[in-house]
């Protein structure tokens, strides 16, 4: 159990913006929103998934969108307390804890501040183990977690709560079309479920792994060591790409900021070229000697394909991609939670439109990157 | 009060299909349904606005999407229970009474069925005195009658409850777009109204109304007197244009039928010809003496445009248009409700895009048809 601090926010923001892999959202405005309450006397309190009651009633909250809207779209602020107050009289009965939809840069900001806004505790861990850019994509619905209720809220406090729903591929679609129609930026709060189905289907210690994160990157920092060394350390991972952004095609769509860059090889990656697919999160990563012969696959989904800026460690999303950039792509193997043949068919290439793609696990490291 | 009969509910479909003005959705699946009903023994208890206790929760329940759409693909049956419950798990309290949103062939069906299901009355009234295309052209809503709770469901029970919204608008916008995704034809419950509010701003009778008119049309039809003379007789309105359908221009799109006809006069109209606009439901009437230019306003919203088969007097609806009908189009006085300031702003012409046509008053008949 432990109380966010003022400088805990900064450390999860640069080490979920890591883990993120470009998606979850820009982690500014929330950080600071997070910030203003800690200095105003409010803040979350973060508790080991172990530690929650099997009865206790636990639900995600986060911002659903694009990431490219969500950065020009102010919010209210208070969104992640109606969220949860219209679950709640929904179901008539009070929800007990609050856990990250995923670990990416807004979205584990998110819960944190509905922790401070309703005083409830956060659950350290999530539902993906990374970020992802559906609803489905969950290991708790891959778990079988029923997807409804669920509400959804838009910062003129609109809100619209899900009762029964096919399935979390039609929450998805129903969800994202309302969110399109809302501005492209709304906050939901799905499923409501037992602490025990939390233990069973959580990735577990994901806030505490994004906060060891940020701190090592901020260590390295002030140290002026190597800031890919200390992520690497922390996350297990491996450097597979220095180099410049060359290309960035993006555009938002369908609810989603989708595109392509090309990154041209620096230092020992010099003649060659590195592609990344994203639709929100960093898709697929491909590597060629020629821009336009980048066809050997490096890396996919699940795993987690991160860019972050060489000189200062700090994670680029998809809406900061620019020409220019000098960036490092670290690869950190996913959650064994993801690895199943089960969850592979939901987070798998084939599931983001690349069959031809086959999913060779990164190798692990035993102890050290997410569980 | 009365208990509706297998012959009234023939005779329903036909007066609130003429009233419906081309939208209400085709009655043809409701009135078999609840035919089907009452011969199980099932039955609607109809009961007067003015014996609803002023404390008592009132809702609407109806079908939402295109006509065009409403013919082909088939409900479940239990939509009209499954919405009212889940209006009620939302609200905690049961509803004591249904009210039909519109008078329009498969909407006025529709309420009987949600009784004849659930054991509730059906008020005799409605929040329209005809048939609309869009949710915030409610009488209740010009009223200034809250716009939420209201649930939305689809033939696989899919359920979303509108906690609050904006305003009807917006709720139409939301709701369109799922009714959408639900495949163009969803069952919608709202407003949660109580009596004192129905009181107010209800049009009253519209369901002893379409009984009436029905029975006249049958009366005649037996009779083999002038259909339009009954039709008339009971509503107060005129006879317009009697001619051939020779063309039919019919989309469906953003979730509603859109379209214009073109009809060649026969008879005294010979010569003549008649365009109608319409959106689910009719919209303007222009008549002239060249298909080409017909451009003088003859009739429009709110007032009601009646395109009836000119032999049977069956009415015909926007998704049966087609080309070689005999008709003959009827243009009846809407409610007084409808005429306000507040309300044309609404209703009239300019809110369905039609900012040139001005609306001129039909003359009433005191005592006969809409109040």
């Amino acid at each position: 159990m432990w109380q966010i601090t003022y400088d805990d926010v900064e450390s999860i923001a640069i080490g979920a913006g890591i883990l993120g892999t470009g998606g979850g959202g820009n982690p500014y405005l929330g950080r600071l929103l997070m910030q203003s309450l800690i200095e105003q006397g409010r803040t979350a309190t973060v508790i080991r998934i172990e530690d929650i009651a099997d009865d206790a009633l636990v639900t995600e909250v986060g911002g659903m969108g694009a990431p490219t809207v969500g950065i020009e779209k102010l919010p209210n602020g208070e969104e992640p307390r109606w969220v949860i107050e219209a679950l709640e009289r929904y179901i008539g009965r009070p929800i007990d804890a609050i856990i990250c939809a995923e670990i990416g840069g807004a979205n584990s900001i998110q819960p944190l501040v509905a922790a401070a806004l309703t005083g409830k505790p956060v659950l350290d861990g999530d539902g993906m183990g990374r970020a992802f850019p559906e609803l489905q994509m969950s290991t708790h619905f891959i778990d079988g977690a029923p997807c409804t209720p669920a509400a959804l809220v838009d910062e003129k406090n609109n809100c619209i709560i899900f009762g029964s729903i096919t399935d979390p591929y039609a929450l998805e679609k129903f969800a994202r079309d309302l969110c399109i129609l809302m501005g492209c930026r709304a906050e939901l709060a799905v499923p409501v479920m037992t602490g025990a189905q939390v233990k069973r289907s959580a990735v577990r210690s994901t806030l505490s792994l994004s906060k060891r994160l940020g701190d090592a990157v901020r260590l390295a920092r002030a140290r002026k060591t190597s800031i890919t060394d200390a992520i690497l350390a922390v996350t297990g991972g491996a450097e597979l790409f220095i180099g410049k952004l060359v290309d960035v095609q993006r555009r938002t769509t369908g609810g989603f900021a989708r595109g392509e860059i090309l990154v041209e090889g620096l230092g020992r990656f010099h003649h060659q070229w590195m592609r990344v697919a994203f639709q929100n999160e960093n898709l697929v990563a491909w590597m060629g000697d020629q821009p336009e012969a980048c066809d050997q696959v490096v890396i996919c989904v699940p795993d987690l394909i991160c860019l972050i800026e060489t000189e200062s460690g700090e994670p680029v999303t998809t809406e900061q991609l620019r020409y220019g950039l000098r960036m490092t792509v670290l690869g950190i193997p996913c959650s064994d939670k993801l690895r199943t043949p089960l969850a592979l068919k939901v987070v798998g290439p084939a599931a983001f439109g690349y069959p031809e793609v086959t999913y060779v696990p990164m190798p692990k490291v035993t102890g050290v990157g997410l569980e």
